[in-house]
């Protein structure tokens, strides 16, 4: 048997909806550029700094301390009391730890709602452009991701709400909300929400609830608009929610769900059944970052204020580039007039630009012609990027 | 609307697969017991040592030194090198780091393991008495756990290989095959599974391997025999192992998949939409137990060899008791006459005797009058839960 003849055997035995899976395109790219010296990598949504000292330092005195044993599928309750009291902080209403379940991070919380929600041949609705998880945590259940496609306008990304509604079917189980988005950087209305949650309310579908860049607000002060100054403690809405962004622990891996505390036992079987919980020396590190890390995250948001000023006058007055300032989270989402392969064109940048950036590709339907910019960095790093990249749009359109 | 009526609503509105999950009655006795004084508990499938120094130091190590961004889906390659050494210098084979894939526990590669191969309405055969995770994770994915009872015999339990292929019917995808096995210590010999396996590959079936305990083997020297001396690298066969046993790292959640290396990007996927991976620093503390860990390891063995003695010495003298000794893995598994609602003996057990056991009933059909009693502990706690034990069962028979 040759290999090719054996791999494709191997793969026609494996369950469709697993081998059909897509590739991250993100992932392409950055495979392609990791080691490249100097290159500037702002493909991924993560930031340049790494875990501050102090949360890095709790759970290391955990681990040395021996917390290396099984513990709560739940969470640890002082970690899911910390989260609840970071929400009663920052939306300024009360929360219950309950309804609060540790994960392996946001993405672990993406699919637990999933798993609890939909099943083979089930319809999720995903307004795109969209981070590309959603759709594959959807099919991984065997569900369907039903893109309702959003549309660049001279004020920024529009959802247009009456498209939204529109396309849920009889099959359709949930919505995504992903707000403020990743990659568009468009925000709901606090209006818009109250309008979505009530379509759902009424025709008892779930919605998924991604505001991980709820902090990282440009459209006003404070925090984004949230779902969370509407819910009821037995809505549909599950949030999924992640240390990654605010206090710089994205290879942690640890997040966390929120859902009706009535769904806790169900909850409790699934991360039994998947992953047995989160290392208890890595939940006194988030503990710390919630009790202690309000300042590590201001500036964080600071520091991605910074970035945006600097991607928007980069971009802005280009011709050749359509850009719009984001409302929220920490990308900049922009085409380049003449280039319609973005997953090419991001290698190319790589090859010739020495910057790393995500291909519009990655993102889903209406998405193609455009690249995604992480501007969590250091100023000096973007500056330096931005030169590189204009030089590169400058050197194409000759 | 009342508060029961909300829930019974909410729970409604969930897929049912997940709705349904059996919970884990481990769990149950474990919250039922957890927080009472001098309770010596040997309900979980852990040892009571913490990680070693090496290996938390080495995590520790890295984690302070900022390696906290996102990283390789499929594992640090030096991990992946790392794993593929302990297999060549422990089954005296070579193996190729591109087999490996490392992921958030052994559970987790189980559950990846049937994410890539059963669909809703699946079969995959399970002999029991079986650690209740299988089940678990072969129902979330909205299959069926067809049980292959095994027997009680004078010299052990076993399974009939004419049963368990005659079990097979044209919805089964795999077979779970865990030996050295939890709870039983039943362990297979090499021509059973030289049997087993071309029994799958004359079928087209898959194995989801779980060897974990291959290296707490009683039944002769060495580790126990292994489909590792049997496979080619086209085999349906796909191993599921952890960090946690060998190396006290239950705590930790870190154990790696091996598989065709043909699957890698589907793998990677799936990883990518369940959980984005392993913190590196996490990965760091595993190449140390890999590396530095033989040491370590033979002292876990060995440790479990004391505590079968001890367990052996109390339990095979008593009438009242249905105990062989096991063959590998580090259980006690045990009837006493009279007992045949596990949980709640179980319950009782904790509150009378002060001792916590797993209840039989957890694990599954054949189960239910049977305790499971962990070993690897140290050898004085052990002997007076020994004698805590002896003591109430003596109680009961009056």
């Amino acid at each position: 048997m040759s290999t090719r003849q054996s791999t494709s055997d191997l793969m026609a035995a494996l369950r469709p909806s697993a081998a059909g899976l897509p590739e991250s395109r993100i992932v392409t790219v950055f495979n392609h550029g990791r080691n490249k010296p100097g290159l500037i990598p702002l493909w991924a949504g993560e930031g340049d700094l790494p875990t501050p000292p102090f949360i890095a330092e709790a759970a290391s005195k955990a681990l040395l301390g021996g917390e290396t044993f099984y513990t709560y599928q739940r969470g640890l309750p002082e970690l899911r009391q910390a989260i609840a009291d970071y929400h009663t902080r920052h939306y300024k209403r009360a929360f219950s730890p309950e309804t609060f379940f540790v994960t392996g991070g946001g993405m672990q919380a993406i699919q637990l709602a999933f798993q609890m929600t939909v099943g083979t041949g089930d319809e999720v609705l995903v307004p795109t452009p969209s981070w590309p998880n959603f759709r594959g945590a959807i099919e991984v259940q065997g569900g369907i991701a039903k893109s309702v496609p959003m549309s660049l306008e001279r004020d920024g990304w529009r959802l247009d709400l009456d498209t939204l509604f529109a396309a849920a079917g009889p099959r359709t189980r949930a919505i995504v909300i992903n707000s403020p988005a990743n990659p568009s950087g468009w925000a709901a209305s606090q209006d818009d929400l109250a309008a979505i949650l009530a379509f759902t309310r009424k025709h008892g579908l779930w919605i998924v609830a991604d505001e991980i860049y709820g902090q990282f607000y440009f459209g006003g002060s404070g925090m984004a608009p949230s779902l969370q100054h509407l819910i009821e403690p037995d809505d549909r809405v599950l949030f999924a929610q992640t240390f990654s962004k605010n206090w710089a622990m994205t290879g942690w891996r640890i997040g966390w769900l929120q859902a009706p505390a009535a769904l806790g036992q169900v909850i409790e079987n699934l991360v039994q059944y998947n992953t047995s919980g989160v290392a208890p020396f890595m939940q006194r590190g988030a503990i710390a970052a919630l009790n202690d890390g309000d300042a590590f995250l201001k500036s964080q948001v600071d520091r991605a204020r910074q970035g945006l000023e600097i991607v928007t006058k980069a971009l802005k007055p280009l011709n050749s580039v359509r850009y719009v300032a984001p409302a929220g989270a920490f990308y900049g989402f922009f085409g380049i007039d003449g280039m319609s392969d973005s997953l090419s064109a991001a290698l190319r940048i790589v090859d010739e630009a020495n910057v790393g950036l995500a291909p519009g590709v990655a993102f889903g339907d209406g998405s193609e012609p455009y690249f995604r910019v992480c501007f969590l960095r250091s100023p000096e790093q973007l500056q330096e990027a931005m030169a590189r990249l204009n030089r590169w749009i400058g050197q194409q359109q000759r």
